[in-house]
């Protein structure tokens, strides 16, 4: 676990996403009520819209949103390099034009971590270049170097002493590239590490490997965070290798496509199954969803396009996440992740994948 | 105030509209919390979907929907003879088709009172004609006779005596009418009474006039009920006349699209002024959304076109519309109701209205 000014976050744990400065269709009350502590925002999203200087207006992040628990903000790299069409990148950093009224923005190490520090989360992320899944090793190598020299401009740049700056490991899929950015990252005795540019369309066994090979090599004794990844097989592997933190948005996505994330399994409520079913989506689960309503009431609302489905499907799914790293940090706890979890663990069959 | 199987209602108070088994956006404990009493839902809705055997199977509409406070199922008639293209009506009932897939249905006042005995909420209505602001005074005349045996075939139909059966005065704009079927139907000795059909097109002050007209000659120990009428000044005009209950969907639509009900007025969030106003929409207001969030914050939402947005405007609607029939009602009981509520019982001058 470890300690920020808005409080405790124990790990492993599941971050949800709140992108605009909210957990999509969530109150804070109905986000606490899941059992979330750490929560991230997207810079990028946040810049573009309402932009950081109405964010600080409002008495920074946690009181615009009206979140008090811990809070991390990522850097905005990922989404220029993975949304943006009309993106030039230079040594000084990244120029695009904004989606949402054409102008040219310029997101360099240092104005993403001005951004950062005035939107006032506990975690703030380095600005990284992230290179796709396409990108061939030099590419790779020339991006991973970029981003250990943006992140020392990122820690000169850095004004905030309420603020934990984490380093981003790179690399792609180039396991000794990993090593050596890991390598050089530790050595700048960060208060936490990410392993990013993974999630970028490669395929999860990679995930793995790069995984394997990086986060042994992380200390131990502060966080370690897998940035973007958030399925049940993936976070328990990445937490066999020491990963502490997760982030994805596939429980409040899934929500609003109707899914329900029960156990390791993925239901469409929509299915004729559950029209006439009055159980709960998961009897062993304390969220308010499955505490209050049936599946067949949600399978109604989903037919019926009710907004409500959306929410009570993103409490649900957000809980069971949170709920589920939290059942792995007992085992861990208790000594008994590698037999409890080892389904998980076990190589992943044909046909079997989410 | 009156008694229900599931608790009190005091009047005069608006109620939130739950067309398909929820109030849009809100989460049953959402809803307790804007101070909502009794619940209205849509018998032509519920029947469509999920249908009345599936919310029967769930063990009837307070606990399918999770709500556990007073409701009030409407008859289906006013969407069938406002919403059905192809709708073809006798003596016998109504017949349509299905739009949701092409089937034909037939709802006659047996058939109407059987999915509400069925549904089971605490009141249920009578099934009615309601002619178009456009009719003419022959057909207004004969729609209301109609009404009038279909009235009392929905008496004999009604099977659940802990259901009370609600008549419906028809007559379109027509005084006269309206008054003779007031008096026939207080000759039944019903456990309450409805003014229907208006809010069908007609003028505001055709409004006031019908509801002069007919709320007085109801008995006032029984609950008088102004059927899909919910904005200030109407609500107002009626109470002066002893109406007792209102219904409109009003706030949570206005609240889907951006707007706020704040004191009389109407505010689009989307509006300039609002993104950096960091003060609540109402700092008079007791609700969740005003005690935690600010006009900036909201604005932000809107723009961004969140969800989030329009649960906390519905939260906030729903709040301000019961807020202001709660302080009627203790204005009634201070006998101050005349000289504190003067401004909207005076004659509206023009531009003034909603
Ligand atoms: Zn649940
Ligand atoms: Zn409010």
């Amino acid at each position: 676990m470890f300690f920020t000014p808005h409080g405790l976050v124990e790990t492993p744990r599941f971050m949800p996403v709140g992108t605009l400065a909210n957990v999509k269709t969530l109150t804070p009350a109905q986000l606490r009520d899941t059992g979330a502590q750490m929560v991230l925002s997207n810079t990028y999203h946040l810049h573009l819209q309402p932009g950081e200087a109405i964010v600080a207006g409002g008495g920074g992040l946690h009181k615009f949103m009206g979140w008090n628990g811990p809070m991390l903000t990522d850097s905005g790299g990922f989404q220029v390099f993975s949304l943006s069409e009309m993106r030039k990148i230079t040594e000084e950093g990244v120029t695009f034009r904004s989606p949402h009224d054409g102008q040219i923005i310029k997101l360099t190490p240092e104005k993403s971590i001005e951004i950062q520090n005035t939107l006032g989360a506990d975690v703030i992320m380095a600005f990284d270049e992230c290179p796709p899944a396409t990108a061939s090793r030099q590419e790779v190598e020339q991006a991973t170097e970029r981003t250990y020299r943006w992140l020392e401009r990122c820690i000169a740049a850095h004004q905030r002493d309420d603020q934990a700056l984490f380093g981003i490991v790179q690399g792609g899929v180039y396991l000794d590239l990993r090593c050596q950015a890991t390598e050089a990252l530790t050595k700048l005795d960060l208060p936490g590490y990410a392993i990013g540019g993974v999630s970028v369309g490669e395929e999860p066994e990679l995930i793995h490997k790069i995984v394997q090979a990086t986060a042994p090599l992380l200390p131990n004794h502060k966080p370690r965070y897998l940035m973007g990844v958030g399925t049940y097989r993936e976070m328990v592997m990445a937490i066999a290798s020491g990963v502490d933190l997760f982030d994805c948005v596939i429980p409040t996505r899934w929500a609003r496509h109707g899914t329900a994330m029960v156990q390791g399994d993925r239901w469409n409520l929509k299915n004729a199954k559950f029209r006439e079913d009055f159980t709960p989506l998961d009897e062993t689960c304390p969220c308010y969803t499955c505490q209050n309503f049936t599946r067949a009431y949600i399978s109604h609302l989903v037919r019926s396009q009710e907004i409500l489905a959306y929410t009570l499907l993103s409490i649900h799914n957000i809980t069971e996440l949170i709920r589920f790293t939290q059942k792995i940090r007992e085992a861990i706890l208790r000594d008994t992740f590698a037999t409890e979890f080892a389904h998980w663990l076990a190589p992943q069959e044909v046909g079997e994948g989410e």
